[in-house]
């Protein structure tokens, strides 16, 4: 059996600066996408339209046959008029990350009143905002990784309430409860879910820092309403992988005096990857919706745009995943080293 | 200021075999404690009286002024006349552990009714009966590590009215459920807590696996649920530290093919860990019944008839927990390595 894919799209990956760009940028055709919606916490982050134009340029010369939507970091720098000038230049969105927000909030909890100013012309120029929907842990209110995304969903309804036209993307989605919450927000609001978050559940990273990321992978039934999702065929429902890369030595934990990093890489594996998971739960006839046309769809770049676009086959193999890719000094251990994929391009 | 605690008891200890139990049994003593509560995982587990006579023998070598309370490992190899034999060479309890959820518990049990029989003895001769209280991961239950213990206390409740008279110590607890379901039962059972579970939740092992054990530390609010019965000073709660000595390369995940050893070890800093942890809280005019009075009252072990049994003196110190400790090829890395505790032992 031979699968047709048209032209995969990627919502939301990393592709960080220095030397690792390097590794990791051809890695996105590799792993079968034709479009990198670009995040952009780099150091410092992208919170200009020059920065991201410069940074595009940089991702174009690696190279050139990927679509990069390019994104800034919502921040109190960030004015309306640099909104209007990021739109006119073809920007996309704007992400915002709790962490960033932090500083201007009551308690540790965001308030994104600050930035309603921002919303507002965002919504008029339409672009889209990208939620890291999760709320800093507070032991003192009991909040923990493990309900921090459930506890930040009532930002979104505020969010979608006040600016009803504005596109909003809840990013990397891991619980049935942000299931729910996108599904019963109207057209506006759409969803990210990552390849590992349809695998994962916490058993896996207890005690295994290499399956570590935020949000963390949560329970069984979390899981189960992630692959529902996917499996109905949701059309506000699509692929963003959060691919990030981190070297070896950050992600095993060799000292009991700091963590690991958070974050998984699966960018070079990323087609068969999700061919796989979605045959093991039975979606596979949703593949193409999930990691091209849903997505595509909601951000507005049907296929027939991208004049480098790819119709991908996939075809059914045994192989094992490679163990680690290398450039220069930087290496990375992809997601399932040494694991068995059903699926593989057809080169 | 000075405190005097009389003959601190661990009620739930690991020693191992081999050349590491030659590294970790003095720790008993260094750490404060003239008792230890000792279980039975070995390879293979201790499931007969001999066997634990036998155990206790390499023990006493090491170190003849502890009190080495012993257990049997509960398998369908143990027969009642077995429990009887045990009970009249001095074995204490019974530890059961569910299949497959920690270290070395491969042969663990996988349903209670097949041991009434055990239990019923154990009754009558007046066996101490210690839960290991987590039901193995189930995803297609929803079972996972962080409601593996909130969904065993139905077999405690479920045991305990069906021999009422047993007594029973559900071992160290790490939820509210938990604790609030001992409080429910009658006085014959009881709760052992570790040191780490009253400092560590979900936050502190996520991608840091040093700080992985099973039972998994909780949520916010169960931490907050253990302080407040050590604060309560409840009879029937008391410490069992569960330390659990494992060689630094498991306890650090270079690779990610294979999860860390479960387990933290807490010996040779016990007594100022919890005096630490307690003071902390607010619990310190509770350290003497949590860590001896409460324990020693449940298992009949007045500090009188310990004819080793010692005063320990605690003052405060800003000492840094030592990085490592090592003997012969074995080396073990402590719990709170490099930090600061602000009670030291008076030697």
């Amino acid at each position: 059996m031979t699968l047709q894919i048209s032209s995969p799209a990627d919502f939301h990956v990393h592709l960080r600066q220095g030397t690792i760009t390097d590794l990791i940028v051809p890695h996105v055709r590799k792993g079968g996408f034709d479009l990198a919606y670009v995040m952009p916490n780099l150091k410092p982050p992208i919170t200009s339209t020059d920065q991201a134009l410069e940074y595009q340029e940089r991702l174009l010369k690696i190279d050139s046959n990927v679509d990069y939507l390019m994104t800034l970091y919502l921040s109190p720098e960030l004015t309306p008029d640099e909104i209007r000038k990021a739109s006119k230049a073809g920007i996309v969105g704007v992400k915002s990350y709790p962490r960033g927000v932090t500083t201007n909030s009551d308690g540790g909890i965001e308030s994104y009143e600050t930035y309603y100013p921002i919303f507002q012309v965002m919504q008029e120029v339409d672009m889209v905002l990208n939620l890291h929907g999760e709320v800093p842990s507070d032991p003192s209110a009991n909040i923990h990784v493990l309900n921090a995304e459930p506890s930040f969903l009532p930002h979104l309804f505020k969010i979608h309430e006040a600016f009803p036209k504005l596109r909003i993307v809840l990013e990397h989605a891991t619980t049935r409860a942000a299931v729910d919450a996108v599904k019963k927000c109207g057209p506006t609001v759409a969803c990210t879910i990552t390849a590992h978050h349809l695998e994962l559940i916490v058993d896996d990273w207890a005690g295994q820092s290499w399956n570590f990321c935020k949000p963390v992978a949560k329970y069984p039934d979390d899981r189960k309403a992630l692959q529902e999702v996917v499996r109905e065929g949701h059309p506000r429902f699509f692929l963003g992988s959060d691919s990030a890369p981190h070297p070896p030595d950050t992600k095993s934990t060799s000292s009991p005096s700091h963590a690991c990093a958070a974050g998984i890489y699966t960018s070079p594996i990323l087609l068969p990857l999700v061919a796989h998971l979605l045959e093991s739960f039975g979606a596979l006839d949703k593949l193409e919706d999930f990691v091209s046309t849903n997505g595509r769809s909601f951000y507005r770049r049907p296929i027939e745009t991208h004049v480098n676009g790819r119709t991908i086959q996939l075809h059914k193999t045994q192989n094992l995943v490679k163990g680690k890719y290398e450039f220069e000094n930087e290496a990375l251990v992809p997601f399932w080293a040494g694991k068995q994929l059903n699926w593989e391009i057809v080169e």
